[in-house]
């Protein structure tokens, strides 16, 4: 029973992650609904986060749903916000059982949605697929909990770390194989993020391309003084897909109206020093709803994530090429004397992807 | 048929590693002696480099290899050198079949092993697994055929291209796992080789340790000025492990006096400008024997000897830390200035090793 029970949930999970980058603020959850051994229901949240996956999965069931067993990736919900609860909704429809991994931290929720269910007689196990349930909800959580939602920094480099030569060539370190894996990555993410430097050089698009996939992810550009070139394909864009500029207190009057003028949403953004303060930043997304952002680079903008410990999850992609001491590092100077001052990422994944090699860490 | 001698070829490849390192200026031959579905015999070459693979292989076999089939690496050798040609000793022994993947691109051998066991009335098959012997016997056809050794760069470095931070801290950035395989690596070389600098920095044993193997790899360390710490752990174990050095041509007389008198090697090499000449100083280490040279850094070397595309294999060991762009790099500067100008290694292998990842790369 219990392995049954892991598989129906690893498909839970599954379907719970076509939902990620599309849902925001909502959390991507997934939903399977199992009587006499047959799936009789499957939902995950739909884009825009409404109607939540249980309520999906009740519809495909119907009927069949009276006496099931229903396996939902997080606690379903207990509080009327747009929708009325999915906890009443699954007690209305007569499910026996329901599995879910873990709790849903949302203080509207957190233990409510199981004891409602528990008070309708309905058995409720937790705890099953714990740990990927966590990884995969992790920005929804931790937006709920701290208010800062989920980074993952993508870096794509050299084999010697590096980012583009000392001239500024930087296309491409790696191949079509690797690129077409980010594309899929910024599909999964709420918004991708680039540092001012990296929008000047490379005069990026950032949106999701070649996977036909609708709807695309928040761009941020990260630039105190909002001094980043209107003529640019992000300006050029920015009313068919969003573009958010995090900057500074005090931005230039005709910059800042400029910018407004072609369509981009500007977020204003607190100081360290003379920095601009990269956990303020993040709140910023996370008051806005961001739950997931993928950041890529360059390597300032790496380096005061990684310096004020606010990454998450490192995904590196590597490519069979030295650049030499004299090219662009892919991670700006840290100020690390001791090596047992760094941190330490723990090893997630490894692999080939093409020509290249991409590894992922995960916060040790 | 074909396929139980790929198995059997295979077999001979494995037990021709073993002598990896151990062998040189001679092949790391392995051998096989088949009759009847039955192996009945084994051999490599034997640390020194006698007796051959066949000869070891025959002696086992005894009565056993009359009509036999016989599983070699490398084309038997046709020349009297130290001992007599094994191409007449498997003539003699009255093997039916002779399988080896490449021919011995030694002037002395060069198809010859081959021709003189044709004549004999023994059927030759070549070809099969000639890849892998390619590599496996790499070092020792490099050096037939150019003078050079094979180069085996490694680095083990952060994720962002670091092997030390700002003030030098560098132990340790990969684990003890990584480290041990290292040692492994060091094993299967005949030479490790280093830089001055990091020779001086990290005064280095160098040996290979903790593996119960008798036996070590020469140690080579490349020094312009000869400007190395006495009061090393390089100089007093000079007695005990061969210590080469290779220096420029007007080598400070006080500092080679010193260094002749602990039981270093001295060898004068040629200047490119200022800088030693990478390709004499592999020149100069074929020259005395060495067939596979294993080169641990620093950035300065690693960066020399990519420059003069001396660089046949990297294992680059990777850590889960970021040192940031004030570390030193694990690879110099290289004057690189366009990406198309760079040379693209090819992706063998990557794989964990504890909680670092080590992927191998060859020459494209």
């Amino acid at each position: 029973m219990r392995g049954e029970d892991a598989r129906y949930m690893a498909l839970a999970l599954a379907l719970g992650r076509r939902g990620q980058g599309r849902c925001w603020p909502n959390p991507a959850v997934g939903c399977v609904i199992v009587k006499g051994g047959r799936i009789v229901g499957r939902g995950w949240t739909a884009p825009g986060g409404r109607p939540h996956a249980e309520v999906r999965a009740l519809k495909q069931a119907g009927e069949g749903a009276r006496g099931a067993t229903v396996y939902v990736s997080l606690e379903p919900c207990a509080h009327h916000g747009k929708t009325p609860p999915c906890a009443d909704a699954l007690i209305a429809a007569g499910v026996a059982r329901v599995v879910a991994p873990i709790v849903d931290s949302d203080p509207r929720v957190a233990g409510q949605g199981f004891a409602r269910l528990e008070s309708a007689g309905i058995e409720v196990e937790t705890g099953i697929c714990a740990g990927e349930a966590l990884r995969d909800l992790g920005g929804f959580l931790r937006r709920a909990e701290t208010g800062l939602p989920h980074l993952t920094l993508k870096l794509a480099m050299s084999l010697d770390g590096r980012i583009a030569t000392a001239s500024g060539d930087s296309q491409w370190i790696t191949g079509a194989e690797a690129r077409r894996v980010v594309h899929a990555m910024r599909a999964r993410h709420d918004a991708v993020m680039v540092g001012a430097g990296t929008a000047r050089a490379d005069d990026p698009m950032l949106t999701v391309r070649g996977l036909g996939i609708t709807g695309q992810p928040v761009r941020v550009v990260v630039s105190r003084r909002l001094d980043l070139p209107l003529m640019s394909q992000l300006a050029q864009s920015a009313r068919e897909v969003p573009l958010w500029l995090c900057h500074g207190p005090d931005p230039d009057a005709a910059l800042a109206e400029a910018w407004d003028g072609v369509g981009a949403t500007r977020i204003a953004c607190d100081l360290t020093g003379r920095q601009l303060d990269m956990a303020s930043v993040l709140r910023a997304l996370g008051d806005k709803g961001i739950t997931r952002v993928f950041c890529e680079g360059g390597g300032g903008l790496a380096a005061s994530l990684l310096g004020a410990g606010l990454v998450d999850e490192l995904v590196v992609f590597r490519a069979g090429i030295a650049i030499g001491a004299e090219g662009l590092p892919g991670i700006g100077a840290l100020g690390l004397d001791r090596l047992a001052g760094a941190e330490r990422f723990a090893l997630a994944e490894t692999r080939a992807v093409g020509g290249d090699t991409m590894s992922r860490w995960r916060r040790g």
